[in-house]
């Protein structure tokens, strides 16, 4: 097994670790929401903290009505009975990709846990960058070539996997994207796992949004969690809809479900139960969340487009991917090292996405800039105006100065790096 | 992929829906502990409510230090760095199982997810029954033999499970066999996986108990959790105690968690925090429990034994193993079939557990008799003779006359059917 601790929780523990111990890091490489947890949602786990019993592996009928009725609004006809529930949407990832088995194509770069999930099971990624200026879904064409390539080479390609809208970086695919996938995917019999968790946090409402299963249901699989939306992340939740009628598929994945985790937490099922019927109080704390990632990951975009990198606006969630290779300092390891060990800046180099370790990208997400305390990140969520509050205004400044040594130090650097190396080679 | 819903959750949910039917079913599948939660396990939780960060993989620092404390108290020096959090113990015997790769060697029988749980990651279980009239650990001479003859045909065996006290037979292993299995354990250079989940559930806590991790703390992994001793079946919380030092499998097991399931819910850790601490509160509700569990399985046991039963008496956890074979009516498969559909009693099937199916043994779960609601398992768990309470004695009245009548009626029904066969062949 080459499988190692999860690029982004390892980044993350290490980042702590630094803090902890006094250094001044941002922490930019954790895709945590950030926001403290609605007082409803408590109220309902409190109310649930009695329930301690197994119950249903695919997760109370509650839930999964609730979940049903989450798409149904969203002009997907769920059956409940076809709604699997599992602790987060990664194990119901992973669930989908061991139950499908075979090869499974994903977007280059795409978040790191994709392709650590596929060798887990034994399976082979086949990253397909995204058309130019997308991100979250790959290249239908280079796509067709590449399971077509896969295929005489005797690999069995069963699956394709989009983010929509994406991590790493902060872009959602296009419809015109999604509509010649879905055509492709058809053409070549794969089943279709589009992970919707971060859909509720598209900045932009009025972007049209495509789900594969608006086009394809029949071999689309949606999984959608709590984890971005509602800030839910450790209390881990996550559905899976499934096409309806696939029986088989939901035998297979609850048979994987029953043996590795058999259910999300009871309490923490009632409280999702309530969260997917999206009550007027958890639509709105969605909506404030929505507008504080969309305000902040903006600021954010504004620094990395004055520090002079090539960067893409993002377009829903709390991510971006800045490309830093006209400093040249190295590939994506390189850049993040200096980052973080010279200028107090932790993000996530791109090869954990699966890109090319030669380019200079990283991933950059922007959500434990809120604060520190329940209190700050409160004030961050009801403020008019977020980017004036000092913790954030001041993680702001630390990011562009940052940003400017990097490209103003570092040619003196290199040059005196090379006088000296002359010094010793005419010694 | 061959795996289907795990044995145990399809028969409780088939159990569950004949009874909403108005089906008169006793549940003696499902092993569930069948008791509430105890109210400080429900206002930790309700305490740590604001808890939605992700937090290490391997589990917050307090929940392991806890679980650490908890292993010191049974003569086990525990460093909490090696201690690693999961939901639920069958989560964290399938990382182990996964991370560990190779064969492995199981009793037969044993719980039905060991072997399940082997399949979905490519291994083979290697079957060894235990000594005679023991449970939960399979002959060490038997083991010799079948592990060499595995790796005499190429392969690779790395591994061996126990359970201690067992399910499905109720029994602990002798310390005569956990020596001996230990020895060859060294010998063949495996890694011993002690479930030891029913351990604080030990009837007669007099008995002695003896751990492969205190004879060989080098290759021995415990994994534990609070289901069973408190109940906590639901809100998925488990732990695993790795071999001091062992950093590479604790980096392995933490790649696997941190890519299927992250982490258990963050204020179900807080609960299970104070839970391992064993508060005088807690250890109170466990004798409580342990007393209860004694008392009903033994009366099950008493039950089998005057309907004319093979049986070895229960010595910990709520389980019993009997033997129907003296009844004539088949393997496992069809006296499960009979006691279900003609007599309303459900039970597990020999064969899940990889035993012989033409075996006529069944698993019998005594923890759903204590009551419907809250206030009768109270009840019961407060009674100084439960056996006495009329939902109780109702139950077990059910189960012995429904042995009863297999053994009366059937002779008949056989020779009926034998002379209808006649009569068709006749005429």
């Amino acid at each position: 097994m080459t499988v190692t601790l999860s690029a982004t929780l390892a980044a993350n523990e290490d980042i702590e670790r630094r803090r902890r111990a006094g250094e001044r890091v941002l922490n930019l490489a954790f895709g945590e929401a950030g926001l403290p947890v609605h007082p409803a949602l408590r109220d309902k786990l409190v109310a649930a903290s009695e329930r301690n019993g197994y119950g249903p592996v695919a997760g109370a009928a509650e839930l999964r009505e609730a979940a049903a009725g989450y798409w149904n609004r969203r002009g997907l006809a769920t059956d409940p009975d076809y709604v699997v529930c599992g602790p987060g949407s990664k194990s119901l990832l992973y669930g989908m990709i061991l139950a499908l088995g075979g090869d499974i194509v994903m977007t280059a770069p795409s978040w790191v846990s994709y392709a650590a999930q596929a060798d887990l099971v034994g399976a082979k990624p086949i990253m397909v960058p995204a058309p130019p200026g997308e991100g979250g879904a790959p290249d239908p064409d280079k796509l067709v070539s590449a399971v077509l390539h896969a295929r005489t080479q005797g690999r069995t390609v069963r699956s394709l996997l989009v983010t929509l809208p994406d991590n790493p970086t902060g872009r959602l695919a296009s419809p015109r994207t999604i509509h010649r996938l879905v055509e492709v995917a058809r053409e070549l019999d794969l089943v279709i796992i589009s992970d919707e968790i971060y859909r509720d946090l598209l900045h932009d409402t009025a972007l049209p949004y495509t789900s594969p299963a608006d086009l394809a249901p029949e071999r689309t699989v949606i999984t959608t969690g709590l984890s971005k939306s509602l800030a839910l992340g450790g209390w881990r939740i996550g559905v899976a809809r499934l096409p309806d009628g696939a029986t088989q598929l939901r035998r297979q994945l609850l048979a994987v479900a029953s043996e590795i985790w058999s259910a999300p937490a009871a309490p923490v099922q009632d409280a999702a139960a309530y969260a997917f019927t999206e009550p007027p109080e958890l639509v709105e704390r969605v909506n404030q969340s929505r507008r504080l990632h969309a305000k902040v990951s903006r600021a954010v975009y504004d620094r990395f487009v004055e520090a002079g990198c090539a960067v893409a606006k993002p377009q829903g969630g709390f991510y971006l991917y800045p490309d830093l290779g006209h400093l040249r300092l190295g590939g994506s390891a390189e850049v993040t090292r200096i980052l973080l060990d010279e200028h107090g800046i932790g993000v996530l180099p791109g090869h954990a996405f699966g890109d090319d370790p030669s380019a200079a990208r990283v991933r950059v997400a922007t959500s434990l800039l809120y604060g520190e305390s329940t209190e700050e990140r409160l004030t961050a969520l009801n403020s008019a105006d977020p980017l004036c509050l000092p913790w954030i205004s001041g993680s702001l400044d630390h990011l562009l100065m940052g940003l400017k040594e990097l490209s103003v130090r570092r040619p003196r650097e290199r040059h005196r790096s090379l006088v000296s190396q002359l010094g010793e080679s005419l010694g």
